[in-house]
């Protein structure tokens, strides 16, 4: 199946910007194939805890982490060319983030869950990869500060969702809700768009 | 029920608390009303996946999540006045973690967890939102730093579980439990009531 | 059995090596007890958890808190002493590396899950306390950065299934595996073995 294709070259793309992110953290080879890993798999494996659903995937496929070491370990050695590169990886990680996010909502839609929950689960396989990378490389989330990220998790989500509650079938709607949600990534990254930060209180002590 | 009625109030002011944390972490706000999520939801979430108690909270009555994210963007858009309610949020906040404790045990013993697990689940419900909310934060967690914050949660999931050992009703306990911890940790505060810390060993190194 | 007594000694080293941390980012008595408990018994209930596997251990015994809270305060009175028993702490960390991998292996054997899985149960085992350790003192966790600690456990969960998988019962294969681990840990140490750590590109922004 075509999201199966595509779950692979997207957890291959999470789990090099685990890597590149290890890297600047002077992890050893050890590190950045474990952060990898974790980048690609982690957003799954929490979604399916929360869930109470087992096995998990990679669990039950152990062949995955051949993809998500293979591509670590790939990232880690093409690091100095990762400026070039930068155009397609962005694009390889906004498929990731969609397709991470479709297969979550089918996940939680296959456990009959309630469907507000069936988007969120979409946003926790799609950002709880990178969440873990960014508190294993000890920084603030960059998810939770800037970008348009998060947020077209919760639109692809949410149109997916939509478009099977107006009575089309997961297969078309996975059609079109992964494309749309690429363009709107693409479209994100292209103008800069983000969500507002407030200011923090002056006076805030704590 | 009454503690129903508590909890909502107390995850809107763990809610409130995780958002002008991440304020501070300049989070946008999307990541306001993420993290307010954790802070609220994360204690319960963590106490029924170490239970494998299914499905979690927040999964069965996604409307907790309004609650939540009301009162993250609530918070951020006050935030200029925090100081003011400084006093009424510290209230709130001890109201929160008695109400977290003492629906950790419920939960706890429902599930027939030996007694010295019916209080430690009290207090992972009580305190684990906040340590997640400060490792989103990047700062090692407030409640194990200082403050007479989890002993607050430990002694009064002891008061309550003695209370039902000794043949009062559960609803009974509750209504002596609450109020006890809520003074507890208002006295605590109020004479900055702590534990030792041990100083390091200044030879320490690895 | 022997294992079980190993499990008791490991247990109470990964809590006092825990402790010890947790003094350095000066936590308070609660503080040290819980992140020697989170230590010792992370990457058990973390495997656990990914697995499905109820009731996690300590939840079933409970009387194994009483050996990481009494190691934990053990280990903090003791420690202007610590770098006496350095020696003596480093073994008891080797043995606590290798008998939680043996163990996890060991549990996720019994859960039936592909060969695979089983060594990696075991890692996860041997190293999730320590990262759990390392992320909750704000700091990026040594396993990933130096070091041959989680290839000893990976080592030594291929050489316990390996032994199985070539007809030797289970118990023989603990007492091949469990002192080959500890050799290979401190051979490492005295030699200080480490894997390749990759150049970060010198042009990577994000």
């Amino acid at each position: 199946m075509l999201l199966t294709a595509i779950y692979l070259v997207a957890i291959a793309a999470e789990a090099a910007s685990g890597a590149l992110m290890g890297m600047r953290r002077r992890m050893d080879l050890f590190g950045i194939c474990f952060i990898g890993t974790v980048t690609a798999l982690g957003g799954g494996s929490v979604r399916d805890m929360l869930l109470g659903h087992y096995p998990l995937g990679w669990v039950a496929h152990p062949e995955y982490l051949l993809f998500t070491v293979g591509a670590a370990i790939a990232a880690a050695l093409l690091a100095r060319h990762a400026h070039r590169l930068h155009g397609i990886f962005l694009a390889l990680d906004a498929l990731g983030l969609v397709a991470f996010t479709v297969i979550g909502c089918n996940v939680a839609e296959s456990a009959n869950a309630p469907l507000a929950i069936v988007v969120l689960m979409g946003l926790v396989t799609g950002i709880f990869g990178g969440l873990a990378r960014d508190v294993l490389c000890n920084q603030v989330p960059l998810v939770l500060r800037r970008d348009f990220y998060a947020s077209v998790s919760l639109l692809t989500g949410l149109l997916y969702v939509g478009l099977q509650r107006g009575g089309i079938a997961p297969g078309h709607a996975t059609l079109v809700a992964v494309p749309a949600g690429c363009v709107l990534r693409l479209v994100a990254i292209r103008f800069r768009l983000g969500l507002p930060v407030f200011a923090p209180p002056g006076d805030a002590k704590k």
